[in-house]
C-alpha cells in the first residue's frame, strides 16, 4: 500500500507545484486577484492547475480503492502513467494548447482505468 | 464497506461523464482553450462540472468517513440520493440554470448529513 | 485517527461554509448563473471557496496518509494551523485580496509539511 501512497502523494506534490507556477505567472502577468482572466500566458497555467484538480479527485480516491483490491504494482504503474501524462500536458499546454491531447489521454485514460478497477474490484467482493 | 466504495467511485464516474460532457460542449461550441466562457451552452455544462466536483470534494471524505461509523446501508442509501440529485442537478441546468435548486439540495443536503454523521462518529469515539 | 477524522471533516465542513457564503452573494450581487463574475463582492468569495479546494484536495489526503505514518497529534495540529489559517485567508480577501497573503501561507504551509510527511512516512515503510 505505501508504493501506492507515494504515487498518491507525488500526484498531490505535482498539483502543488503547478498551483506554484499560477501563482509566478500572476505575479508576472499583473492579473490581480479576484480576476483570473486577462493574460493569455498566466489562463493556460491556471487551466493546467484546474484541470489537473479535476483530474485529481477523480485519480486519488480511485488510486487508492484500486490498490485495496488489485496488485499494487499494476495500479502504482497506472499511476506512474498519469504522473507522466500530467507533466506532458503541461508542457503542452503552455507551449499550444491545441496541442494538450496527448497529454491529456495520458493522465485521463490510467485514471478512467482506475475507476474501472475500483468498481470491479468492490463489485467482485459484494 | 464495499457497497460504500461502490457508490463513491459510481460518483467519480458520474463526474468524469460531466466532463466528458463539457469537452464535447468546448468542440460544439468553439470556445477554444484556456477560455472557460462565450458560449451559453459550455458555460451551462462547464458549471455542472464545476458545482460536481465542488461537492465531490466534500462527498467523498465524508462518504468513507462516515461509512466508518453508521451501518453501510443508511450512508449507502445517503449516496445515492446524492447521485440521484447530480442527475436531476444537470438536466435542470442544461435546460434552464433557474432551475437548478431541486437538483443541487438534493445532492447538497446529503452531502451535509454525510459530513454531520462523519463529524458526530467520530466525536462519540472519542 | 479519530482526532484526524475530526480535524479533516471541519475542514469539509468549513470549506461547505465558503460554498453557502459564495451562494448568497450570488443571490445578492445578482450575477446570474452559469456567470461567475461580473461584481467584485461575489467573485472575493467565490475565489475564497475556489482556493479552498484547491487546498482542501491536497490537504485531506496528506492529513490522513500522513496521519498513518506520525503522531496523530502532531498532525492534528498542522490540521488546525491549517483551519485558522483559512479563517485568516477569507477575512483578508474580503476585506483586500491584496492583503490575503499570510493566510495563505498559514494553510498552504502546514499543507506542504503533511504532503512531505506524508511522503517520508511512506518512503520509511518501504
Amino acid at each position: 500500500m505505501v508504493y501506492i501512497e507515494l504515487v498518491g502523494m507525488l500526484a498531490v506534490l505535482q498539483f502543488f507545484f503547478f498551483g506554484f507556477l499560477t501563482g509566478m505567472a500572476r505575479g508576472k502577468s499583473g492579473v490581480k486577484a479576484p480576476a483570473v482572466a486577462g493574460d493569455e500566458g498566466f489562463e493556460r497555467i491556471y487551466r493546467v492547475q484546474a484541470n489537473t484538480m479535476e483530474m485529481l479527485v477523480a485519480f486519488l480516491p480511485a488510486l487508492f480503492i484500486a490498490g485495496k483490491h488489485w496488485p499494487p504494482i499494476a495500479v502504482s504503474i497506472l499511476g506512474l502513467v498519469y504522473l507522466i501524462g500530467r507533466v506532458i500536458y503541461w508542457r503542452a499546454y503552455i507551449a499550444n494548447p491545441d496541442k494538450r491531447r496527448i497529454g491529456f489521454m495520458l493522465s485521463m485514460l490510467p485514471t478512467l482505468a482506475l475507476i474501472i478497477m475500483a468498481i470491479l474490484g468492490a463489485v467482485f467482493v459484494i
